[in-house]
């Protein structure tokens, strides 16, 4: 029997059955993502395996290039160019055999078998057949950008964008469609980032430009950001995005947040405390954008982002030094949300969080602003960067479940940059199958009712997202 | 076979012969709730099932109510009054199979079950035959407020009490025993509230006509205080209660706290600092006082409460708008019971968690201040509100034992405000036997040693309690 | 069937193989434990089990402690010295059977079985006949402290000194081997801790004695603690240990470290800031000299100790009053490692964390400082004191398999005072096949794959340790 067999992750009678009379047929919507726009509309060709899985350009599989750093393996296989990809790859393959536990043990693995159709264990013993394989299947049309995400069912992919972009390439995928919807997130992180001045200076005078105006006060920043919301929602964006290390909710008066911008300008950092109410100005605004617009948000708490600054400095962002976040959330979320209910602003909303302490606090805070005009308004998102694997997804499961009503959950998403991630939303699938199979098999849940628990599995992995979202 | 069936929950033979041998004919002593001491003296006869379960008078299931706001349900059919009985029942029973994993899908079946026969499953299709066979129950004798609590052996109920109230209904029901003896409980929360000054005010002045005494001086409010304590204590009173978002043990001299209470008195808010302080002081001189009257004392730590200030405004508190908190605890507490046990004032304490992520905390805390003069005096509470369910259950069992001693818990209360929780109390037991019984099974405990084993479920149950207050 | 029998704690077939096969013959390298090295050099003789378990001088076993005040034991039979060894015994006997669920009643047994051949279940009952059989053994060649080592293959013990201390006892041990290697650790806490200016004062003469230097500055501690990390070097020193309450990089200037001394040397205490500053400096200028020893460093962070007053001003520190702090450590810590990092200056170090809460904050911090020069460089370490349980492993192991590399974990250590704490080893190797076992019974790992599954169970329990420390 292959590792990847048919029943894998499903321990039984009932989970079999839920996965494969209501999950496998179910389509995906990957409502947050972060492929690359212009990969996509280009429908890439990927030079080899090494370039799909590890290393492209400068980016890179930051998962897999924390789990060959602590392997040992050395920097130059990762970054800088100059190893072959056959030597990265080997790397790669020598490293597999010891993630055992690890969910990169099992992404690769059924990645191998999902896409490529190989199920043989990637080791150094397999490497080589398993590299000249990939590669030559990658050297087809069928295993093009396009055709790898057509493979997995998916009915649509929402990118992760920034306000300043000219969605060019939603532009170019619209008019060429290809079975999947492609469409933008809006992402305004950047447009935040005071504490960095000369960085947020240069930004504006991008937003600017895209917005075509000229941004010389809050106020202005905020006029740019309202136009190309309206821009992203032409574009059939529903849905924003947010990065925070936490929530921000001080109180402050428009005058203040004047003042601050204006320091920034001057290229002065802001303070601790000004860092904060600016902050908890733009979140408030953007939120009352996102609820007049009828769109959802979604935050994304708790990293503590570029721990490493010599790799920094060396190789950028998101290369892997980054790390979980152990800031309080519940205090600030709470105003947050409260003005947002009071004035009657609040969109349907999404918290994802980082560190697994917080999914009861996260969790709570959500369904305490749920007002009943939609099933499932406030949501606690699936277990995120960090705590996307199995032990992640059953304790964001639970806390969902024992807290408020799963059958509402929108689900999965694949957060990644990769075109071949979507076997996760399978791996999903298995696990959350198995939970609740589980669960009638010893009893929790009645056996008696089986359409209906058949019908809360499709809920959660297709039906609950498509209503959600409306796209 | 029914879904609420013999063995519902108990999935070894060992766990089912310990529920069955040991647990389930033990006695209940249900030491903190919120039944309302009227509605036992007048023995209430309730409306129909929609007084009961969901909307009484202004009041509610607030677990409910959150379920139904998050399914969609309009608030109109929680508050306002404008709804029929049937169809704010109707919309719950829409509700209930979309609670598939939360508590609130087990307490429905379980209290059908239990108070009132039935063993279908709510729902939409059986709505209606339900809502009339309970409310049929509902208008005969053996269904009114003493009936149903003596239909589950509690022995005794601990009510939770205002020091100002006068305990009126509790010498009505010493009056006329029904075979429940119904004990006041002291929770001076409002006594500490000096954060809103004009509120507090109001209270100072019925508190002082309680007590017979002029409240001019924060030695006033404790000399008043110490009299209502004393005639708590005439009234059966044996344990006491606190809300709090975390523990309090900043420094103070007597004199800042009189100017503190003044400040107040003229009214002045407090800073957060003079919050600080007083809120250290009080609770400091009420453990004092527990001590000196051989009572217990609960500190119930780490919710946030009233975040939905539109629906505060407009509905009130406890309407299903708290949450979670993460504030920390263990600096601030340790100072707390230190001083206490310095000064061999420290009382017989129970400390529950709102937030699992202190669990560890709390119990570590609890125990570091055993003193050998009672056998479990300190105590970490069992799952609290939020986490009053079976993750919430187990998460505190486990804390528990493995930092302490599981055989000296005092189990489990209901913390309800409803006549018909107390299956909450079967729920317990049936969790903590399948607990102890897959720990008998997997040779975790030895089964050589079934006896000590059921008389520790004994304990648990009812025996540790009966210890322990000494009612 | 003994309660210890040959399977204990191991589920699954493959558990049991993987026990048997692969964990059961490897020896122990308890790299960080408590062992008095005077005992060792002297080869102690026990008076009898009570003072082997339960009291030995001003000392004890702090978690036996702990249980039997939580039982309403009277201090007297743990301090005070008024109780006959009998008298303290039979006290823990009547405790232990309360003790069911608490890693104490494993480790009791486990104790008396693999030391004393011992299979009867400690309780009043058999109290008697067991401190009988134990205390005759104990007068036996057999039993001394050397043989007791050796009799569980233990390959190395690193104790934990002060770096005043002259190590004479180590140099007797060598001198005379008995079969386990014992090796300094090198534990600097008392130099940093000059929030008692009294005591710190007192503690720099020491110091300066054994380093043959005079400590009037800042320099001049760096230097001595230089000359006495080069002497610990010569003894075979290969690690060092901070015991901290959370991680400290705040921003310092040199001379404001010199100037915080200095003021310490008047007998003044230093401000907050000044502490936070001070511990800043200390503990970065420590972790230069490892790296530039080429030692490894342990962090044991998240302790909050001595809190109860009375109690440490009668019998002094380590007597059970300590707790879990929860303090945050993700900001300060990753500034602590990054600016090792951008020096170069980063020995192989473990990351112990005591809140359960912050697994996978210590976990992920651990990994973003792995810099592809040694397979697992930066590890995330057992279980530790309340959390060496069961719960707290496989807490532990969870969270650094899904962040990390279980199959580089270095594995168990003691941690213990404890001559016969040994069995703790067993423990864990039995916990960890457990839980591998399972995985691929539940086809989470292949069952193709049991060579490099053995591997990896025996690398944990002995060949990463012997590889990273390289003794």
């Amino acid at each position: 029997m292959t590792f990847i067999h048919k029943d894998f992750m499903l321990q039984t009678e009932t989970a079999r059955k839920l996965y494969h009379e209501h999950a496998e047929k179910m389509p995906i919507i990957d409502y947050h993502c972060h492929l690359v726009p212009q990969q996509i509309a280009e429908n890439i060709q990927f030079r080899d395996i090494t370039q799909l899985w590890l290393v492209d350009g400068h980016y890179g599989d930051h998962y897999k290039w924390r789990a060959m750093r602590a392997n040992g393996v050395d920097e130059t296989y990762l970054t800088g160019g100059t190893k072959s990809s056959w030597e990265t790859f080997e790397k790669w393959a020598e490293t597999v055999p010891y993630t055992m536990r690890n969910p990169l043990y099992h992404w690769t693995h059924l990645e191998l078998s999902r896409v490529f159709g190989i199920d043989k264990l990637l080791s150094p013993a397999t490497a080589r057949e398993i590299f000249e394989e990939c590669n030559a299947k990658l050297a087809t049309e069928e295993f093009r950008g396009q055709a790898l995400i057509r493979k997995f069912n998916v009915k649509v992919v929402c990118t992760t964008d920034d306000p300043a972009d000219d969605l060019r390439w939603h532009k170019m995928i619209a008019e060429k469609p290809f079975g999947t919807r492609v469409i933008p997130a809006w992402r305004p992180d950047k447009a935040m980032a005071i504490e960095d001045p000369k960085s947020y200076k240069e930004y504006l005078l991008k937003l600017g430009e895209a917005a075509g105006k000229n941004i010389d006060s809050y106020t202005d920043l905020v006029d740019a950001l309202k136009i190309r919301h309206d821009f992203f929602a032409s574009m059939g964006c529903k849905l924003s995005d947010h990065g925070l290390e936490t929530f921000y909710a001080a109180p402050y008066k428009e005058i203040e947040i004047e003042l601050i911008f204006k320091k920034v300008l001057l290229g002065k950092a802001p303070t601790g405390a000004e860092l904060d109410k600016f902050r908890s100005a733009f979140l408030h605004d953007m939120a009352v954008m996102d609820a007049e617009a009828g769109w959802a948000q979604q935050f994304h708490v708790g990293a503590i982002r570029n721990n490493n600054s010599k790799m920094f400095n060396l190789i950028g962002p998101d290369t892997g030094y980054d790390a979980i976040h152990d800031l309080p959330t519940a205090a600030a979320g709470h105003r947050f949300f409260d003005r947002l209910a009071a004035e009657d602003k609040l969109a349907k909303t999404i918290l994802y969080c980082l560190n697994p302490k917080d999914n009861e606090v996260m969790m709570t805070m959500a369904y305490t602003f749920n007002d009943g005009t939609f099933p499932g308004k406030m949501q606690f998102g699936s277990g995120w960067w960090f705590l996307d694997q199995e032990d992640g997804m059953r304790k964001q499961m639970n806390a969902l479940s024992t807290l408020g009503l799963f059958s509402r959950f929108v689900g999965m998403l694949t957060d990644s940059r990769s075109f071949i991630s979507y076997p996760r939303h399978e791996y999903f699938r298995r696990i959350l199958c198995d939970v609740v199979g589980s669960d009638v098999e010893s009893g929790r849940l009645p056996a008696s009712e089986m359409e209906r628990i058949g019908q809360m599995i499709e809920d959660i992995c297709y039906n609950n997202a498509n209503r959600y979202f409306n796209f």
